[in-house]
């Protein structure tokens, strides 16, 4: 939950008088989203969201995110599009920071996922890789295999107030990985992020996908690894097979994986673990004591990492190749 | 800014299903209030606010605010005005919180207000007490001077960590009220907590009052002291009696001021400047070391209790008795 920067109506006011989005009625900041400032905007026109950049998200990757959720909407892809002020451009400046406003998605994001809201995400997951297929910009994925190593070094010697056997799994993992992590195989825009706070429902119906600030370009499949690991394991730490198989199963009803996609499914699971463990690992040391807000436990990816770790195939995740 | 409770929406969903408000179209968590936790909610029906009430808020007390809202609203008052469930219920259970469901209101808080800003502020509040007059209920201001010295005691040893003078000067004041603060003053439904972020505006109109959270029954002119701390000082510290003059001149209109009231006012606005101070002081001193919410600084209030302190009546906020 944050907003981190304040704005004055006046200020806002007068940013949105080079919209044509009618006067502005009210504007509440939102309890939700980690690296940004988001108020919900109500004008004359409708309900928007206005987001005010921080920090941890670079000015320079911004016309990327912006233009990809522009393309993605323009393919039929729920998502929200930004909207372009009087100039024509999608990116501006309010207090300082730069802001955007995006339309406002109705839907709600599922606390308890059901197997058929993530085989419902798995086909989403799928039209949204085709959807991004001739997008044309480029941003390399700075959280995938080859910046692993770096955000290791920078607490491994720490690791072990969190669990002392830390150090030793995620170091032996990231030797494996950096050797036989696969290349090759098919590539394009991926979400990188698509846990269920970031997908909207509507009743049973997937009404939205949200918050493409990890969007960059890697392998597809590592996309679905993602979500296997943000969906289908229970609070318990077990993986459920029947959630794994929805997802998988629609997922390649709309975009068939390659053989040698699914031969390297559990690889890229591990991956995907070690990528949230390393992050919430570098979060989790570096809050400072007494912080209102808690970091979320590291410990709950080296647990999935280590169910990855025994996988023999991707028949383990629910599904036989169809 | 604070969501206390999170709530899925499968038991919002629920929730809502026992209320004529449509189905649940989205929620978000708002970074707003420090009391409670509130959600923006909309249905097919429209926008709405959720409350679930956190643990600073005595569940007994939960009555008074919602009829006091249902009454004012009834009397022309623009505020959340609570909905009724099928029961014909304002308050029920969510998340295992009491929860209520209130209207919303567009309208923005002024960052800065200006003289016009606190003319408006000073008819709305007027308005208001002559609205609460038939108001059935009753409910003590445990902040009032009879509370004070409690908070006090419970501080003063820390107060030095936050300034030296402070314990003497609270002491002192806190002497000074005890035996010299006025009754027998016009007494009725005081907002008590009429800050600028709980007045809503649309262009220079004063379009809402909301979280009535504090509300009691009180002496009427104490509010008005409430609000020349809260509306009139500029950010330098320094008392601008333009805008004290414009608030007291347009309360004074709508409900006129007896002679005794303007002579008390000064001493009222001491008490209000107290009251202030210590509550900040003893969440200053609280608060864990490293918490993300900075608390408000008591020594913005020390200094306002020292202009009052050397106020010599009522003129000296702007206005002449009219």
């Amino acid at each position: 939950m944050a907003v981190y920067t304040d704005v004055a109506a006046e200020d806002l006011s007068r940013f949105l008088a080079g919209y044509d989005i009618g006067a502005l009625l009210s504007y509440k900041g939102i309890a939700e989203g980690v690296e940004n400032s988001n108020f919900l905007v109500h004008t004359a026109k409708g309900h928007f969201i206005l987001t005010l950049y921080e920090r941890r998200v670079a000015e320079r990757d911004l016309p990327f995110f912006l233009s990809l959720m522009e393309h993605l909407a323009g393919r039929g892809i729920n998502c929200p599009q930004p909207v372009k002020n009087r100039a024509g451009k999608v990116l501006g400046k309010l207090a300082g920071r730069p802001a955007a406003i995006v339309t406002f998605l109705d839907g709600m994001w599922i606390r308890r996922p059901s197997a058929a809201h993530c085989g419902a995400l798995g086909e989403a997951l799928a039209r949204l890789h085709l959807a991004g297929a001739d997008f044309a910009m480029r941003r390399d994925n700075a959280l995938s295999v080859a910046g692993w190593r770096q955000l290791y070094e920078g607490c491994r010697e720490r690791a072990h107030k969190v669990d002392r056997n830390l150090e030793t799994l995620v170091g032996a993992e990231l030797a494996v990985l950096e050797r036989e992590w696969p290349r090759g195989l098919p590539q394009g825009v991926i979400h990188a992020d698509l846990f269920p706070d970031n997908v909207f429902f509507l009743g049973d119906r997937l009404s939205g996908l949200i918050d493409f600030y990890f969007a960059c370009t890697d392998t597809l499949v590592y996309d679905v690894a993602i979500c296997l690991n943000a969906w289908c394991f229970e609070t318990d730490h077990s993986f459920n097979v029947t959630k794994g198989r929805a997802l998988l199963a629609n997922y390649a009803k709309t975009r068939p994986l390659s053989h040698e996609e699914w031969e390297k499914l559990p690889l890229f699971a591990r991956g995907a673990a070690l990528r949230f463990l390393l992050t919430r690992l570098v979060d989790w040391l570096d809050v400072p004591s007494g912080a209102l807000v808690r970091p979320k436990d590291p410990r709950e990816y080296a647990r999935k990492l280590r169910f990855h770790q025994k996988v023999k195939s991707a028949r383990d995740y629910g599904l036989i190749e169809p």
